[in-house]
């Protein structure tokens, strides 16, 4: 655990909006007292968690609050994204009303991304908007939920169809609790990583290239990469809150990825979310190489440090069938980016040279597709 | 039915959030136009509604929709606050998806105020926010629920505690579908309307007791009635959005209202909430004649209008039995206005001089409701 001293602050700037990102270890024992030195008085908080997370770490960050003078109200709820549904929405939002919190009480999401999600749209619904604060306790929560304001559940017409923009008011990401996960869901979360690095910060990329090692290690160098993933996404969500332009640049990988998501059926034994998002943005990469817009060498450097930090680079590393590319440009075309029919890819001129492209021509994709994946 | 030169323009700024509320008759047939003529293109459009205005008004809302070039998909629901549900907007809100509504398409709340609050929560949420249009079809819909953005449904821990502020695009308020609304009903709205008056425009309320006959038989100062005390409302709310001051003046005559409506059951055979509305109202200026706050000549004048337009204005107007005073004073404190004990009432220094009082002693309004309602 490292001390205070040497959390980094990355802050987020939405106008009366705008919070604060902490980054460092200890920060979990802390919440309560950064919570309390910023709010400026003491609240009571209602701390949404999955069974995994509250196993782990419930006592600590309860311990940490009631020392600070937050009565905190527990509301844990089963782990996986089967709990972003509105059955599980309004028994975390009835629960937030029967502990009685008022608007200026807050709402804390405690774990990964499913909870970030669901306990930001219950937040943003109960009395019309409580106080909201995040704790991510996943890589992937830290460098991507955490920043942006989104928030939702799922359907049985696509994944985060329904929810409300809602922005937390400070940010706590304790990069100790890392030390928890699994070797293959840190991974996935670097792989959002290294997408900042891809999207518009080529020096990034590079340093992630010499310093990986010291990310998954737990040195310095974690802080740090998180820090700049932070704020990587937060210069993109400033110039576009509300997902009208430039914010559709954090979608690089993902028309690919989720393609692939929908292909397995969203079954995590055989791929999680960033592991479709390293694939795809080794596709997207090749992709732009086979356009003639950057050069096949940028594909091969991203494909080979993806590998090399262990990530799957290519669709056949897929365990099990998957359905001919006919059908994944199927997926393709419903993904919920599509505007009227028009497809719209982020592409690359080359590392950290990422755009959004509107007029992708369909059969192209679909050639590329069958060249990647041969029935 | 008034043709289009009589419609009267009311604009509510709330910067990007600015709309326009039209007031006049021949509304519902001119949506279509009135629509694309505004957005400067066709969209598609889920229309919320219930069994009852769908049955009377839905077939001329779609022909003018139909006629602009905008597709509709209906999605109507059960009358009734039993509507306003998190099953229902699970219901509703995956009806617009279904429809493949876009971010761009329309939801359109056609109905009265538990349409609007239904209709709007679902247009707040599904894909994290579509394109939203009221046609409020009750009075007390047209001069409320449409200016405000407050959206919400109920649970089993009180009123409208989950929902969302979402601000409409447009608002037709059609002024001739209120001739098949019921008496009762037309009276329960013009306690709202009233409402604006003793809040802070005492001239309108002296035009008022001059001129009620009118607007109950749809002369040309309904419409007058209407866009009066929709400014009134966007007045108050320019100046608090998010409610956090000086829109709980709108709360005139809720408290004792509400207190009553928990009383009754929320049973409308017994009472409806602009009847609850406007015996709180009477009750708020002869509490604040009894603090000697007020002249009691004021209140014996509110009392006299709202019983010659036909509203009850005493507890014991109500049928049935009653809880005793103190009953009714627990539901007062368990009201959501309640912050940390502190009882916050609407008074009055006279006609249009309503103020917000924070520091009212629980006892002295006690023993006011034992005077007013003995055991």
């Amino acid at each position: 655990m490292t001390d205070q001293a040497t959390s980094t602050i990355v802050p987020v700037k939405l106008g009366d909006r705008s919070y604060d990102i902490l980054i460092g270890g200890g920060l979990i024992e802390r919440a309560g007292q950064e919570i309390v030195s910023r709010a400026g008085k003491t609240m009571r908080a209602a701390i949404v968690s999955d069974e995994t997370v509250a196993g782990l770490h419930l006592e600590r960050l309860q311990a940490g609050l009631t020392a600070a003078g937050i009565e905190s109200t527990p509301v844990v709820v089963a782990p996986g994204e089967q709990s972003k549904c509105f059955a599980t929405l309004e028994t975390v939002t009835n629960a937030i009303l029967a502990a009685r919190l008022e608007r200026g009480d807050i709402v804390i999401a405690f774990g990964g991304g499913v909870i970030g999600d669901l306990a930001g749209f219950a937040a943003g619904i109960a009395r019309r908007g409580m106080g909201f604060v995040q704790i991510p306790t996943s890589l992937l929560a830290q460098v991507d939920s955490s920043v942006g304001g989104k928030t939702g559940i799922n359907t049985a017409h696509g994944k985060n169809l329904v929810g409300v923009f809602y922005q937390p008011q400070l940010v706590l990401a304790d990069t100790d609790v890392l030390n928890t996960l699994s070797l293959r869901e840190f991974r996935a979360g670097y792989a959002e990583v290294a997408k900042y690095g891809l999207i518009d910060r080529p020096d990034f990329f590079a340093w992630l290239e010499a310093n990986w090692r010291g990310i998954f290690d737990g040195g310095p160098e974690r802080t740090q990469a998180i820090a700049i993933a932070c704020q990587s996404k937060a210069d993109v969500v400033e110039r576009d809150e509300f997902e009208m332009g430039d914010r559709a640049l954090l979608n690089l990988g993902h028309t690919f990825g989720h393609a692939l998501e929908t292909a397995t059926k969203y079954d995590s034994s055989r791929l999680v979310h960033g592991e479709g998002v390293s694939i795809g943005m080794v596709l997207a990469h090749q992709f732009s190489a086979k356009m003639n817009l950057a050069s096949p060498d940028d594909a091969l450097r991203v494909e080979k440090h993806l590998r090399d930090v262990g990530l799957p680079v290519s669709i056949n590393e897929i365990q099990g069938q998957l359905p001919p590319a006919e059908k994944l440009m199927e997926y393709i075309a419903q993904d919920k980016k599509v505007t009227r029919g028009t497809l719209t890819f982020i592409l690359t001129r080359g590392i950290g040279q990422s755009f959004i492209a509107k007029d992708v021509p369909p059969s192209a994709v679909l050639s590329f597709l069958k060249e990647k994946h041969p029935a």
